[in-house]
Order: structure tokens, then C-alpha cells, then sequence
């Protein structure tokens, strides 16, 4: 294998061309292999080979620096700069994570995974460059996806000023996850189709040098172009056209499946663990809103280019037709596209997944709150039973959102309480509404779930008792009715059981109301305890003699952790509540 | 006067062009008496009197939809409709503010203050109309300026996607608040220059029907080319080419100081209250900048369009040279960008209001706290002393900022301490840094400040007392300072002083040792209560007997306020702190 002989990049130098051809073979061999055990960002990097080779055949890195937008397609680099390991031994897959990261290589720079910021750290990293009076290449590598990403348009945009070397490597696979969407769009399709020869070049507009490469899965037109535009001094993009998934016909007649991919065979493409027909609050979440959308032409469903995430795929998305739109990479524009409809008789929901709802801290607040948009947002993965990955984390909501004022933040524990807050939501036309989508498994309500969510903040005691009061926030509500029931267990104590439903504000007739009977009131809250709901609870009772006990997470990054081991280093657990609780009372 | 005969939108449409042209002078000269009484957004209201008599004479208002970005020109537009009095009535100048509002008027549509929405806003109700099967036109009218940010480039992508009506009013008079920065502008000039001919037109590129004026402040060629455009099913965009100013000679020759204008002189354009030389924490900082560039090469000042902020005009500017960075309305991008300069060996600050810092909480988390960047931000106006439009305030930083992890976020409280924490920050290379500029009046330490603020979270006891512990963060250190003294006064008691002076975690050391000889700790923080500092350190002292009093502000959106009266409201005086304390002593 000539695999065996590249243990940094410095190692393709001395190869000829048939031998990184051969080597593209291999890497992709080896990416097949893992990936159909682990799964992976498969389209992306399948596509991204030979891009790959040519870029670390050319520049020198780490002295020429590459930033991988999104990082979905650094596998190849990840294999071309020494952590080969991770791919070719079994053994040691888990040993690397599948975003760049600093910590497992000198040739990484940033732990990415979010979009569209690939060519801002590259305008820093230039100007960084030039202040110090050196030379080295800036080399940005961005899919034509996170080309609707504002953010890299205002990357873009400085570069023009820059006035010195910076490389956006624009790899253009002519789809995001699913399709592409935007004006942006159609143009690209121009470039391709004229061999980058359309008028009205944006990049050019933007004052960039251009170069197109039409086949951008043969090494040899890539460094052709690559050798050129090396240690320029002008702002440049090279883009190029490749193929999503390119080697494997099943991926790549099915490109949106195989964006990332969970565990597969390799002979047909079929997944290992494929559960067919199983239905979680996504797949309720895709019903009611095809039902909606058939009942009111107005309502309508934004997504920021991740439309399978609520299980709208192609057909779905045909069924809808206008009353969904996939606006792109695109939240900030999302949250206040929908603002606007809401102003002007739409009745929106924008659903994205907890970690992106980060890029719209200001389009939550000065778009949709400052002027009470009856917009719906439903925040998926908001858990610690979400994404794992440290660019991902689903438990930094409740601080962001929460203290955000007019929004209306509801925490629903089961399936009959979520639909019944965001069928109300949408019929509501005074607030802007989120809705934390469970994570747990599906559940059933055994109290009567109201239909009514306009007398704000009022919560539910679920179980009605004295001395301590368990309020348990959304999907942590099970382990506060485990809590209660080891608490009676143990103690012979009746514990009251509180569902808060809101997480924007206070019960406080209620919370003045057990101070007559209880003086230990416990929070269970499944996300980030500073800023969150129990801290407000603490406050609110810090001038009385009530007890105060706030659980959930401590304020960390942590990277593709296991759940339990977290719940229990927080103590998270029924058992350590419990033992908390009896060293109080 | 015309202007008499004008109480809606209406009744310009009888008007002959003369008229109109006459009307046109008298909005000039309400708007400058007001402006030189009150001050306000001169330069782009002055520059934008034509275009909104066109449009108004154009469309149909309400009905057809103007949407104005920032909504710094809306003046004009709200005098046309109904709103003059607040122009031409000394008596009514503050019944209106400097926004669109929908309080004020059926007429406007959002409380906009932010930059670069306008365009998302109008696809929102574009989509929305088209729901409804309606047909009226929707107008974003957004200047030149805040075509730099990157919601801006979000929304004209998406535009390209609607199919419909939409029309994109680019008022292009060649500068945002100082000079633009970036590709694009050199390519607007080009435009501008070739009367709209010229090639690779980024508008074109994103799918828009493009139309120039080249005469942006002559009604009769604006008129030509809105009847043009008025009920296409098409986007499009008019860029109009407009003087800043316009009218005012002093304001034209003098556009970056005339953008927002104090109260002034009519007829010398000098400020009524200007005072010569007076020195505040922005004067201090420009200058502490400009020695620290002259030691330092890699040392670089990172601004977004508001260099005048920390008094970097035209002449610091050209001092600086390089090493200062305005990187247009994209905040995104510079605090992206400044994660790539200290990843790379430069040494960025970042410094902007605490309002803008709001669109940035993804970058501060994924792109700066993540990976450690050792990048300082400075946040400016934070308080409730600073900015007191409702889309502007500053007192939701705490909240925001201080729960993601491992941001450093420091509140100094007087002069050498800010000096020193901000010398600690761009020498340390091991944390992203946040620093609240004070905005209380220039005071100096009476102990001895640190220069090395390694050792995190450690609070400093500058009074020694017991029973009780006062915890005063930054600003409001001295309300901490009467409180303790008001006390000593009433009672006897020798209280505790503490600055914290770091607001993202706690010294949990001392806060053990207060529970040993206090029974009551308070906390006053200058800003929004629910997710703040003290809320944690309530949460801290849940489970002991120790009480806690949280003082702070209302989570609520409040508008052009008393900082005094919201300051009694919420009970943040010495006495009524005094008063709380004895309740439960």
C-alpha cells in the first residue's frame, strides 16, 4: 500500500502522479471500511480526495495553514497528517474525533463545526501573518453549502481588503445536506456550466482573483491550478467542481442519505441498525406539520438546510411545496424571514437543531422578542441525551434563551404536553414561542395536558405533598418522579412533584405557596445549571429560610461524552438527588 | 407650507413635481431645526428626503410595505405619515423616537435599531403575502453600509429563491457611519461610476433585476424608475446613489461627524455642548491603544464601523495604519476573525457596544471560548447608564456571556483596575478575555490593584466586616460603597466590601469563609437580574442558612428610560438596599 509509507504530508512530495492517483484509491478504501462500522460524514468526504492529496502535494503544512469550513470533510487530511491509525486500525477509530482539532494535530488549527466561519479565521490568520511580516499560504476550504452562510460572505467581503495572500478553496459538489438553496445558487450552476466563463462572477465582484477547475476529482487539473495560485498576493478562489460521495455509485445516486451516513453495508449501501418505521417526536413532529400545512395555507415550516432532521425528505418536501422553505445555512436570516412572516399573516416554525439556535441570540432578541413576532421555534437535541460532539453540545438553551425577555420558553415532559404547546403556540398571535422538543423517549401524560399555555408561567403540581418539592424541568421530569418515589421509599415522605411547563419565568404565587408546607425545594433541569431555571429559584427564595438544591450540568465543554458518566459526575442521578435531599431535611 | 397639507401618505399623490421638490426643503428645514435641538441621524436623513417622498409618492403605504434597514433614514418617512408634529411641534419632539416603531404608526412595521435585517424581514412578508395568495409590494430600503453584514447577503440569497415581488431599495451614498470596508465597495463605486454598467454586478449574480439612479436625490429620475419596478413579480434591486447630508454643506463636507449629530448650531454646524477635551475610559483606551501598537507590531484593534467609539477618527486611523481593522457591520466576522489573528500570533482586540455584541454569541462560544483564543473583547455601554433606546440597551450581557464556558469576563471597577486587566488580557495567552468598560464616571483604586489576573475567580474583600457581605460588581461598586456605609451609619455594623471582579465564576474559598461569620450576603450587579452574577451565588448558598439578597435589574425591554427611575424601580438605591438588608438582619 503506498498508504503505509505517508506519515505527514512531507512524504507526498517525492510521489509521482500514478502513485497519488493509486493513493486516492486507498484513502477512500480505508474511509469505506471505517465509516461502514462507525458511520460517518461520508459524501463530503468521499468527494474531497483527490482535493485533498493536491492541496498537501502543493502547500506546506503546517507552515501554509488549511481551515476546513464546517470541518466535514477533513477526513482525508486527518489521514494525510498522521492519524492514518484511526482509520486503518479498528482499534484506534475512537481515537480522533471528525472535526478538525488542535489537540490531535499541529495541523489543525481551530475545533470547528459550525458553518461558514472558515474564511473569517483564515482573514485573521492573514492578517495575523502580516502583522508578523511573514509568507505563508491561508488556505480556507469551503462547500458551496456554507457559501449561504452570511458569515462567509462577510469573510469574503474583508478578504477583498486585505490586500495579500488568502485561497478560498470553494469545493462545489452543487448541494448542501439535501439541495442547495438561494440566488446564489443558480449562478454557481452558470460558473459550472460555462467552465467558469458566466458573467457577473461574484467572486470577482467581491475582488477576488478567479480560477474554475472543472474536474475536480483529478488530481492533475487540480494542481495545476493549486502550483499557480501558490504564494499569491491577491485575495483568490479556486472553485471547484467535484462529485458528493465520488467512488461509491450508491452514494453517489443518493447524495442527501449519504451525507452522513450511520453504519452501512458496503456491498448494498443498507444500513446496519436501519429500524424501519420508527416513530419519535420527529417523525409526530413531520405528521402534524403535513397535517397543518393541508388545514391552514398560511402556516408554514422554515428549516436552515438540515430538512431531514424533522424527517422532511424529498417526498415530504414535494407535499408541502411553499409552505416549506429551506432557506440555507442561513439561522439568522431564518428567525428573521419568519419574523416578518408573522408580521404580515404567516404563521411560521422554524426548527434547527439546540447548537444552532446559538448563531441567533439577536434575531431571537431584537427580531422576534422586541416586537412579540408570534413566531414558533422548536429547539431540537436540547439535552444531554443530544449531539455528543464538543461543536454540538444541547445544553446551553435554557441560559442563552431564557433571559431573553417576552420569549416564552416551554419545557414539555411527554408527547400529548408538546402538541398541545405547539398547536397553541401556533394559534397565539402575543408571543414569540420556543419549544424545547423532548429527547427522551416518547412518554404519555396521567394528568389532563391543557390546551391553553396564554396564563403565562404557571406550572403543575403533578403530586401533591409537603416538606420537599421536586420541580423537574422538561425532560428531566422522570427523574424527579424517581426522585419522589425513592424519597417515599426510603423515608416514608410524600415529596410534591412540580412540572414548571415554562422555563421563562416563575410560579411565584405557587413558590410563596410552599413555603407554608415545605422547606426544601429541589431543581432538576437538563442543561447548564449557571444562568439556567434553578439559579432563579435559589434567587427567588434567598431571602427566606427555604432550602434550595439546583441540579444539572456544570458549565463545561465536554467532547463525545457518555451520558451516564456525565448524569453521575453531576450528580444526576435519583440516588445522589436523594441523598442530597436527606442531608437537608 | 405644502408640508401643512401633508397628514398621510396620500395626499402626495395630487402633487405636482414642483410641489413635491418644495416639500422636499421644508422636510429639510423641520428636520434641522429639530436635529439642532435635539440631534439625531443627520447625515443619512438628509441624504434620504427625496428617495422617501418618491417612494411614498410611489407605493401605497401601508399597504405596500417599507422596510428600513437600521432604520437610521425613517425620519422623512414618518413625517409623510402622520407623525410631523414631533418635527415641527417643539412640545411633541420627544413623542416619537428615532426608529420605525409600531407603536407610533400602521406605517411601520418592526422596532429596528440593528443593521442588516431589513432584507429578511421583507422575503418574510413577501413569503407570507404570497401565502395568502395577496399581491402588494414589500420594500427593504438599506444603505450601502450595512450591505457589509452578513444577513444582508442571507436574505438577498434567499430573495433569489422567492420568485415574487421584492424590491431591494440600495441607498449607496458611499460610506457607513466612517469610510465602508471591504470588496464590495470598490465594486459599488465601479457601478456607481459606469451609471450601474459596470460587469460581474453581485446583484445580477444572486438572481435580482437591477436597476441604477444615478440622480438618488432628484424625485423626478427616482420616480421614473420606481413606477418601473412597483408590482413586478420579480426581485429587484434600485441602487440609488445619494450625498450623505444632503442640503447641509457642513454636514456634506463633513459626512462620518455629521452621521449622528448632537444638538448644534445652525449656522456653523458647531456643537451646542461640546466639550473640548474631556477624557472618559474611550479617550483613555484610544490612547493606550496607540502606544501599545507602537510597542507592539502584531498588536491589532479590531472595530466593526464604529471607530468613533473608542475616538479613533481619521487621524488615529492613519496613526495606526495597519494595525487597526474596520471590518465593516459584521460583527460576526471580527470576532471570528480575531480567533484567527491569535491562533496565529497576533494580539486582537475587539471592542464594540455591548447591544452589538449580541450577534455574536455563537462566534464568542464556538469560534473564541472553544479553542481558547486568546482574543480581548471590550464591551462598551454596558450598563444601565449606557444606551437607552429600546434596541440598544446594555444590561443583557451578563446573562448572555457569562454562561459559556471558559470565557474570562472581567468587571473592573475604576480606572487602573481596567488598565491593568486589559494589559493581563493581551499579554496572557491562555484565555479568551471580556472586559465591561466602566461607564460610571473615571474613579481610581483606593488599594492596591493586581497586574496578574491568572489566578480566576478570586474576588478581592476591600472592607473587611461581618454579619454582612456586600458583593458589588463593577459599576455599581459604588452603590456597594453607600450601602456599607449608609449601614455602618443606621446600625453600628461594619459590613463586608467585596468586588468580585470577575463575573464568570465564583470564589467558592470565600464564600465558604463568609458562611462562618455572615448570616446575610448582597449582590448588585449593573445589569439584567435572571441569568446574572448574583442568581449564582444564591444558588451557591441554597443548601446553608445563609441568606441571600439579589440586586439587579428586571428582565424586560424598556424604552428611551430614566436611568434614575428604573434605578428606584428596582430597588437599586443605597437606601432601599439598606432598607432589604434590614429586613432580614
Amino acid at each position: 500500500m503506498i498508504l503505509d509509507k505517508i506519515n505527514s504530508p512531507s512524504d507526498l512530495k517525492s510521489m509521482t502522479l500514478s502513485e497519488l492517483n493509486q493513493l486516492a484509491g486507498e484513502i477512500r478504501s480505508v474511509m469505506m471500511q471505517k465509516m461502514s462500522v462507525c458511520g460517518g460524514h461520508f459524501g463530503p468526504n468521499f468527494g474531497f480526495v483527490e482535493a485533498s492529496i493536491a492541496l498537501h502535494y502543493t502547500f506546506e503544512s503546517p507552515k501554509d495553514k488549511f481551515l476546513f469550513d464546517v470541518s466535514h470533510q477533513c477526513y482525508i487530511h486527518k489521514i494525510l497528517t498522521g492519524r492514518k491509525e484511526a482509520f486503518t486500525n479498528p482499534e484506534k477509530y475512537n481515537s480522533i474525533n471528525g472535526f478538525t482539532n488542535p489537540d490531535e494535530s499541529e495541523h489543525d488549527f481551530f475545533k470547528v463545526g459550525h458553518s461558514a466561519t472558515s474564511i473569517s479565521l483564515a482573514c485573521g490568520m492573514a492578517k495575523a501573518r502580516d502583522l508578523r511580516g511573514a509568507k505563508e499560504n491561508i488556505v480556507a476550504i469551503i462547500g458551496d453549502g456554507a457559501l449561504s452562510g452570511g458569515e462567509a460572505y462577510e469573510g469574503l467581503n474583508y478578504a477583498g481588503e486585505l490586500g495579500s495572500n488568502i485561497i478560498v478553496v470553494v469545493n462545489d459538489n452543487s448541494m448542501a445536506i439535501a439541495e442547495n438553496h438561494g440566488g446564489l445558487y443558480p449562478h454557481l450552476k452558470n460558473l459550472r456550466d460555462s467552465n467558469g466563463q458566466a458573467p457577473n462572477n461574484i467572486f470577482k465582484a467581491l475582488g477576488f482573483d478567479y480560477y474554475y477547475v472543472n474536474e475536480g476529482n483529478d488530481i492533475k487539473s487540480l494542481l495545476e491550478v493549486f502550483v499557480k495560485v501558490k504564494d499569491t498576493n491577491r485575495p483568490t478562489v479556486v472553485h471547484i467542481k467535484t462529485v458528493k460521495g465520488k467512488g461509491y455509485e450508491i452514494a453517489e445516486n443518493a447524495a442527501e442519505n449519504w451525507h452522513w451516513r450511520p453504519p452501512f453495508y458496503v456491498e448494498t449501501g443498507e444500513m446496519r441498525n436501519y429500524r424501519s418505521g420508527a416513530v419519535g417526536y420527529d417523525e409526530l413532529t413531520r405528521d402534524f406539520f403535513l397535517q397543518k400545512m393541508k388545514e391552514d395555507p398560511t402556516f408554514a415550516v422554515l428549516v436552515a438546510a438540515v430538512p431531514g432532521s424533522v424527517r422532511f425528505y424529498k417526498e415530504e418536501r414535494i407535499e408541502a411545496g411553499r409552505q416549506f422553505c429551506d432557506v440555507g445555512i442561513a439561522e439568522e436570516h431564518a428567525i428573521t424571514m419568519a419574523a416578518g412572516m408573522a408580521k404580515n399573516g404567516g404563521k411560521p416554525v422554524f426548527v434547527t437543531d439546540c447548537t444552532f439556535f446559538q448563531r441567533t441570540y439577536d434575531q431571537i432578541s431584537h427580531d422576534l422578542c422586541l416586537n412579540n413576532a408570534p413566531v414558533t421555534l422548536l429547539v431540537r437535541n436540547a439535552s444531554v441525551w443530544g449531539l455528543r460532539d464538543v461543536t454540538h453540545l444541547g445544553f446551553f438553551d435554557i441560559p442563552m434563551m431564557t433571559n431573553i425577555p417576552n420569549l416564552v420558553y416551554l419545557a414539555p415532559t411527554n408527547q400529548e404536553e408538546y402538541f398541545a404547546m405547539l398547536k397553541w403556540s401556533i394559534k397565539q398571535d402575543r408571543h414569540t414561542v420556543a419549544i424545547r422538543i423532548p429527547k427522551a423517549p416518547l412518554t404519555h401524560a396521567d394528568y389532563k395536558v391543557t390546551d391553553d399555555y396564554s396564563d403565562l408561567n404557571k406550572a403543575v403540581v403533578c403530586k401533591e405533598g409537603k416538606k420537599v418539592a421536586v420541580i423537574a424541568v422538561g425532560d428531566f421530569y422522570s427523574i424527579g418522579e424517581k426522585v419522589i418515589e425513592l424519597l417515599n421509599k426510603e423515608t416514608g415522605l410524600q415529596a410534591t412533584l412540580i412540572n414548571p411547563r415554562y422555563i421563562t419565568g416563575l410560579d411565584t404565587e405557587l413558590l410563596d405557596e410552599l413555603k407554608k408546607t415545605h422547606s426544601v425545594v429541589v431543581t432538576i433541569e437538563d442543561g447548564s445549571l449557571d444562568g439556567g431555571y434553578g439559579q432563579k429559584i435559589a434567587s427567588y427564595y434567598g431571602d427566606s429560610l427555604m432550602k434550595v438544591l439546583n441540579f444539572g450540568l456544570k458549565k463545561e465543554f465536554i467532547d463525545r461524552y457518555d451520558a451516564n458518566v456525565i448524569l453521575r459526575e453531576n450528580r444526576l442521578t435519583p440516588e445522589n438527588i436523594l441523598k442530597s435531599i436527606k442531608n437537608v431535611i
